[in-house]
């Protein structure tokens, strides 16, 4: 046990000494994880035999079988996919595993009906979701770190028990994450919005793609690579989750399929060509409009550091593709005392020559420029 | 007069002695700075005075008026919005400015039909488009390496002239480009669907952000900034792309709208609400298909020097947020001789942590993380 009493300005967390994670996919191996560099005593299952061999040899915990028996854990963290959710609650709390439970689906209210309507007991049971993620699943790609500084909300229904609460969030501050408090329904409309929503559009623009003649790939820039970058997840898990939060995101994806929709008409009457829905009257100022509703969205995204989104300089030098030039580059900024507040290698598609894009704080700007001119980079 | 006779295994290029660039945005100064690293003698003209002056300043060449006179220039790069090419290629070839002509818009057939149209001589032109970019635009944004081992397509007239076409190559080859030979309407095809009809999503997909609760945007992750980044571009600049490939863009879009309109449907039944439209009939089935289609169409775009998409190592590894953190991780790996191909800083938002992703050959992972590792790293 390593997690007792106050943390965080004296809110009362209860201990954690043993926790039952059943799941062991990349969400349920990374809260193992991160509970094992607590030393918090885990216990693994799955349905797959070789997820928890896996995940129990990448030092996630030992495996745990359902007849065992034994002294109840203090939280078992159901790691399923949204569907599964509330049969597995029932029937971890019909054998009494733990003394409180909570899961980690990607939506909360669906599975909290389903668990009210199955006769779960609610009292020791907080919905939770950590907003952390890869496109990468299975135990392979779990990290201790994935929940560093993420949010992770919970949504306590009106019958959760506050000591359930306080157990639920002795484990988000042991996983590093922020809580963050909220309506499941709200939730639920939020991540449509932010996660959902997107990864379907992201999918439609993909399968653009999967059809396009060579040519076209063949100049494909880094803003297509981005938008897609998400739609190579896994579908099946998709569909679970996009299953589970049916209606509030088909209601978002209207907006989008009608604002898409409205912008084709627009160029089509732009063409010249027929409009064979009538009733649309969007012209190219209509396009426009939406274009700078896009650009106000963007900004509303908060930045680094979850503070407000905030502004950088970005510098940007030319480096080699050889083993060292990074290492060089990074001497020189250290050694001129500026931090780098992020980094992105912009490739050179056919060539060994790339442009690393810096970003700092806008008063060590100058300072790092005049660090690498002075050390032979090429700024252009 | 640097660039003469014959490059890339005996390729004959015209020389490049003077260049005018019209128009001093992001990708004409750009140009004029590549140009500019080879001692070209560039000259500079724009409609707004303070962006040829800020150009010039930046070191891009001098700047140039209409009624200057003296000798033609060998080549005059036509840099502005794709709905004013036709007409200044008209006004610039009326004072017999140079000796051949290009533009460098995102659009080529209908610039190229309207010159027809309007009686420019197409023997002296080609019309080309540099596949390169930013969210920022202006001559302040402009770089000389913009277009290092970019694709830069060039879509020939039946009436180009041979040496028109070697001209525009001799550019496209001081600029560090790879020229792709296109048809002009195969050209708008592929941008429709790699850039104006992503744009156009993109911008969908943001403009639900700038309606948003503030506690959507609070559960924002890595997933949607990367949907959204594109969308961040400049309104006017893109309303002008937009309405010169108005169709293909149009037609891109009825697919991307109908595959949405169609999930979103699949989503309502899946919830048990009601269906309007009547004559949709798709299911979840048919929702895991579209994000099948999806993963495929990521799946083809090209990776990293213009191959084949790639796959590199990724190895994760904790860093603080301090100067010098990712100096002494480069500089282990230098020592260890792996080449860094890539990397990724993931934020981890309230918190002075954050994780790096470095991408690597396969083969040179183990040697990355043991060395990372003996030196203290901690990797996950």
């Amino acid at each position: 046990m390593v997690f007792h009493g106050h943390l965080r300005g004296g809110e009362p967390v209860s201990p954690l000494d043993s926790v039952l994670v059943v799941g062991t996919g990349l969400i349920g191996t990374s809260v193992a994880l991160a509970l094992r560099e607590h030393d918090v005593e885990v216990r693994l299952a799955d349905l797959d035999p070789g997820s928890v061999r896996l995940a129990s040899e990448l030092g996630a915990g030992l495996p745990w079988s359902p007849g065992e028996g034994g002294p109840a854990f203090d939280l078992a963290v159901i790691a399923v996919p949204p569907q599964y959710v509330a049969a597995e609650l029932l029937s971890l709390q019909r054998q009494g595993v733990a003394r409180h439970y909570t899961d980690v689906a990607s939506v909360k209210a669906l599975p909290l009906a389903e668990a009210g309507r199955l006769g779960c007991d609610l009292a020791s049971f907080v919905a939770g979701h950590p907003l952390a993620g890869r496109e990468r699943s299975g135990p392979a790609a779990a990290r201790a770190d994935l929940f560093l500084g993420r949010p992770w909300a919970y949504c306590p229904a009106p019958e959760t028990s506050p000591a359930a609460v306080e157990t639920l969030l002795g484990l988000i501050k042991l996983c590093g994450a922020e809580a963050v408090r909220v309506a499941a329904e709200e939730h639920d409309r939020a991540v449509a919005v932010v996660s959902h929503a997107p990864h379907v559009t992201a999918a439609a623009v993909a399968a653009r793609l999967a059809e396009a003649p060579e040519t076209a790939l063949g100049l494909a820039g880094q803003g297509v690579r981005d938008v897609t970058r998400i739609a190579a997840g896994d579908p099946a898990l998709w569909t679970g989750i996009l299953s589970g939060n049916a209606l509030p995101v088909a209601k978002v994806l209207e907006a989008v399929a009608a604002d898409i929709a409205a912008a084709a008409a627009a160029l089509r009457r732009t063409a010249g060509a027929d409009v064979p829905d009538a009733g649309a009257e969007a012209g190219m100022p209509w396009v426009t409009a939406l274009l700078e509703r896009g650009v106000t969205g963007t900004e509303r995204i908060p930045g680094k550091h979850g503070g407000p989104a905030s502004v950088y300089a970005n510098v940007q030098v030319i480096v080699g593709d050889r083993p060292g030039e990074l290492a060089r580059l990074f001497q020189v900024a250290k050694e001129a005392g500026v931090n780098i507040e992020d980094v992105r290698l912009e490739h050179t598609p056919g060539l060994p020559l790339g442009a690393a894009e810096l970003s700092v704080q806008p008063q060590a700007a100058d300072t790092l420029i005049g660090a690498l001119r002075a050390h032979g980079w090429h700024i252009p």
